[in-house]
């Protein structure tokens, strides 16, 4: 869908959830949801999820997913920004993909107090993410995430690499009163 | 210390939970603890962690870790082989080091349900353990993991990347009656 | 120098080397030679070089390198953009590093009819290169050169990773008559 | 063929020759060359090649490949232990596939003067060779070559992996009298 390279890898949901470092009843905001890989990982650690996707069918799909886990979350279809304002504050935000980081950017960062994750595949949009986090004042750190996988060969194992995912980290600036 | 090329570092950290698949009040062993940060990771879960390492000054390191954290774990100081037997039964077992990694895996076939994983950065651990979850019948998968981190530089940022790490991944043998 | 992470690696110079397809005689110039650690490797296969940069010591130890190799090669110290104007045509390019890498692509896509390769290892740079390239209509494809190289350790070894590199490739409009 | 992961890739190509450190007129034994990807690479460094594969089919590739880049190189079908008997002595050995490779390797130590590369995939090959080279005394360094390459995608470019693979590099014991 939005994340090209197909649904998000296991190790790169594993890596993206340790950067958010979400504590049990925490909201997160999940920015192109998808067909709910990630938004399944976010319900299974106890935060309270609210998932945006402009597509419908993806919103359907992330909850039949979900459902067959036994999990709920919140979840609204539409554009980013708009489904996002006066929704917050959020502890966390997840950003799988979205059309106008830019602005999805620069409204998380009011919203949220803690993690703002992006993950990213174009390398334009490890670039825009990196430089609007920096303009923004909220650009923590990046880390590139090259996962390769056993596959059994003549009695043996080969690597076979996964597509790289770059993990972007901000932080955002809502501070609690 | 036991483990070459320092503690292990968050993300590969993420990547080896991911695989052990806890629950909260899983019980899990971990082999060769170390300073902790590991053991750190896996009590965070909600799991009960038996630390093991045969080095007194890693438990007492480990245990100062956790406590700094508000969190407490079984631990024992010993040969991981004798200090398995008779503690189990355990959901999952994590190596992050051991001088018999082959007796130890072979005890944890018998001693655990669930995932059973290795951290490995030395050429000939992971051969070593490859072959022997392959010949025990326990063998799932490898990974590679490779992380890069942003550094600041020139306005922009570069890759600075952490020594790989192999996360190979078996499935204990003890099936719960 | 000009080149953030030291000089480039010998393995990133066969990659790039590879991607520059030269043929002895053939002209080739190098925009950002710092040091000299690619221009030897380029003087090797028997190219003749037009080595620039804009810091005579640069020059000086680049010379210094060549001539201890017994090999020389044209080079002049100067804004690169002004060095190149009127010394093509040239049959490739190699850029180490470059103030003004739009205004350099620029020019080289006129002056060569061969690859003219770019390595960075800065996002903003790698981004830059890619987007000027395909601005120019002369971009062909991107390499991530992320090599690994083994450290004995405890009686085997372990990897140790250098700073990735993006060879970034393109082709000059320069048609001959 | 021999080698697991189809044939060698030309920026893997590019960092075995860069280690193989061939001078025109060099004589390189080439062990398992398959359809003659690397023997092409050899055979363009102006090196005088043996190319050796234990199967005929893979022999009439390779020469058909470098017939059509008006190319010619000695070549011998059968084990590659036999085959290297007594042809040498070699400054440079290339092996991209073999059987038994302790074998081949005991043989090359003593008929080899210069570098002695292995391409390995297989963890239990990368294993071998390193182990191997360690007895004989002639190991000097392994490279694990990871290379992603750029894919269009919504305007902007996405990376792939390529297989990762490992170059061994050691140096033969033949010294000139």
């Amino acid at each position: 869908m939005e994340l090209p390279g197909g649904p998000t890898q296991e190790e790169v949901i594993a890596v993206a959830l340790g950067k958010l470092r979400l504590k049990p009843r925490d909201r997160v905001v999940e920015v192109g949801c998808g067909t709910g890989a990630v938004t399944l990982a976010l319900a299974q650690t106890g935060a309270r999820v609210l998932a945006i996707d402009r597509r419908p069918e993806a919103i359907a799909a992330m909850r039949e997913r979900l459902g067959a886990a036994g999990l709920t979350v919140d979840y609204v279809s539409g554009e980013a920004a708009a489904c996002i304002e006066g929704k917050g504050p959020f502890e966390a935000a997840f950003v799988g993909g979205s059309r106008d980081l830019g602005e999805v950017l620069g409204i998380l960062a009011e919203q949220v107090s803690g993690a703002i994750v992006v993950n990213a595949v174009l390398l334009s949009t490890v670039h825009a993410a990196v430089e609007t986090m920096t303009g923004l004042g909220i650009f923590k750190e990046a880390v590139q995430v090259q996962i390769s996988r056993s596959h059994p060969l003549a009695g043996s194992i080969m690597w076979r690499p996964i597509d790289p995912v770059c993990v972007i980290v901000g932080r955002g600036r809502l501070r609690c009163s």
